[in-house]
């Protein structure tokens, strides 16, 4: 069993030894770029770590690790033109730092070498069933970023819209990844099972606090600016509840807020966080982010390896799911 | 033993039996749009007719012929959106019809359905070097398109340049679709490379020709406008020999007429043409050309089967290699 801080060194040797240091150098050079910008790389080590609940060589699954977040960061490549997002964990996105059609073949190139890296498993007994599983992740992504872009031209859209949504463009790939992990190192099918069904109610937890903290974080903590997500009209749980919830004066005043664009952004967060808080919505959302955590905890316990193995996992899922407010 | 329209005919039923009416339907419409704008189908028959060579049942092979279409539509997309293509096949391509994000999208999803149909080939023994291939073909096709728009961008290309491009960006696919219809019917090591080699030299011998045909092609027979490389000062096989055989003073010439943006289209053809004639550019090409059409014929002879299983394979290639000029 190996320690978190083990596991990230372990990965992040990985990568150095994995550099795309092909040619043309136009299309391989953006791939080290956006892979050097950092991320907590929590995909590929929940690969790792969900291994590590097995079987003790986790060297086995780095290829496949390695293949999770090189398709994490093709997915944000490609999401960022389509976004027009200007920067990326502070840094000049692909497609601003080159061009756009450097962001779209060499995000192509990098779908591609997911599976080049996925068939270094090729003698894994399981090979079909884990490439089954990375498709149909790779799949959900794709939808869930349509769905995303739908939502955005809709006004009526439902919570569990919004949840198979974020089930989909978010959580899918943490479960893939749990469930990977399992797989390769020759779990049974029912723990694989738990495994993925801990990694999506994880996935779906992560993003609920993640609509919670944009609003009512702590901007000292949060990382993002705080009421981003206010000031870009994004239909978060948040906003999505309150619409439920509300009256049709309250309804209407949000709604009016929500198709604003503003330049006195401090005064929008203000009156839409007012809003929130005369709802309830930031206890309600807590409150369904918990039943999920819930969940994932449960799928995680009945797991059928002692608990001291998975003790890595709880800790980093407890610290991820718990961060300050 | 199938006919050349027998396989089209099945391959025909297959496309229509596997729509992509799935949701969301913004991202899966635009797949079955551009599927259903036609072609040769040249890449999906050449999977089955490789099948063909070896074993009767090609229906067995049909999950791959779909795959390598799927994929070869998907770059098709994406160079679409790269060149800002407002036609292909005479109709609206993807990102016109609809938008350029959905266009991004749709291509992705794409890619990872030709993977979800290669698995479908999980129980046959050769599954991985199948998928290797597939592999090794598409990043083919992409490093093929990023070399293309290099080249754009410089006035220093060499003919071996040249032909690898064309060899990364066209033949691959040919070259890969021979291979894997051979390893998914079970051919031996040495008749799938004879195979891929095959797909590979048919493959340059088509672009050359069809460098040839765009500047020397009678307009009633060639389906695209004739001279349109010229007009939009395409580096092709004419344009490079050309430029190495020439002295300074046409050299000068033809290098002039490719910096020019022309109202005079009639003209500019006129004159190019002129030099390729000067030159005996085209003649120099046909022979380049024929040396590849010889080596492809000399691998199809050299695989293990009887000549008969090989006349489909020959008609096909005859055809679409000897096309009038």
């Amino acid at each position: 069993m190996q320690t978190l801080s083990q596991l990230h060194t372990i990965f992040q040797t990985y990568l150095e030894e994995n550099k795309f240091n092909f040619s043309p150098k136009e299309l391989y050079e953006p791939i080290d770029y956006i892979l050097s910008l950092g991320g907590k790389r929590l995909r590929p080590l929940l690969v790792l770590m969900s291994y590590d609940l097995f079987k003790d060589d986790v060297e086995a699954a780095l290829p496949a690790a390695f293949s999770v977040e090189i398709f994490h960061n093709f997915s944000l490549l490609h999401d960022d033109i389509m976004d027009e997002a200007p920067l990326r964990r502070g840094q000049a996105t692909v497609h601003t730092k080159y061009d756009i059609n450097t962001g779209i073949l060499s995000g192509d190139v990098m779908l591609i070498y997911t599976y080049k890296y996925l068939m270094q498993l090729a003698t894994n007994s399981n090979l079909a069933e884990i490439i089954n599983v990375f498709n149909q992740v790779a799949v959900d992504v794709c939808e869930g970023q349509q769905f995303d872009m739908n939502f955005e031209k809709r006004d009526n859209v439902a919570i569990d819209e919004y949840i198979n949504m974020i089930s989909l463009k978010t959580a899918s790939l943490v479960a893939g990844a749990m469930k990977m992990g399992a797989l390769i190192a020759g779990a049974s099918a029912e723990d694989a099972e738990h495994a993925y069904e801990f990694g999506r109610n994880v996935g779906i937890a992560f993003q609920l606090q993640d609509d919670i903290l944009d609003t009512f974080g702590d901007p000292q903590k949060f990382g993002k600016k705080v009421g981003g997500d206010i000031v870009q009209n994004k239909k978060t749980y948040l906003v999505l509840k309150s619409l439920e919830v509300a009256d049709a004066e309250v309804s209407e005043k949000l709604s009016q807020q929500m198709v604003t664009k503003t330049t006195d952004e401090v005064s929008k967060i203000e009156t839409v966080r007012g809003i929130f808080e005369s709802l309830n919505v930031r206890e309600l959302a807590e409150g369904v982010k918990q039943g999920y955590q819930k969940t994932a905890f449960e799928h995680l316990n009945s797991i059928q390896v002692t608990d001291e193995r998975k003790q890595t996992l709880k800790q980093l899922a407890t610290e991820l799911l718990e961060r300050e407010v």
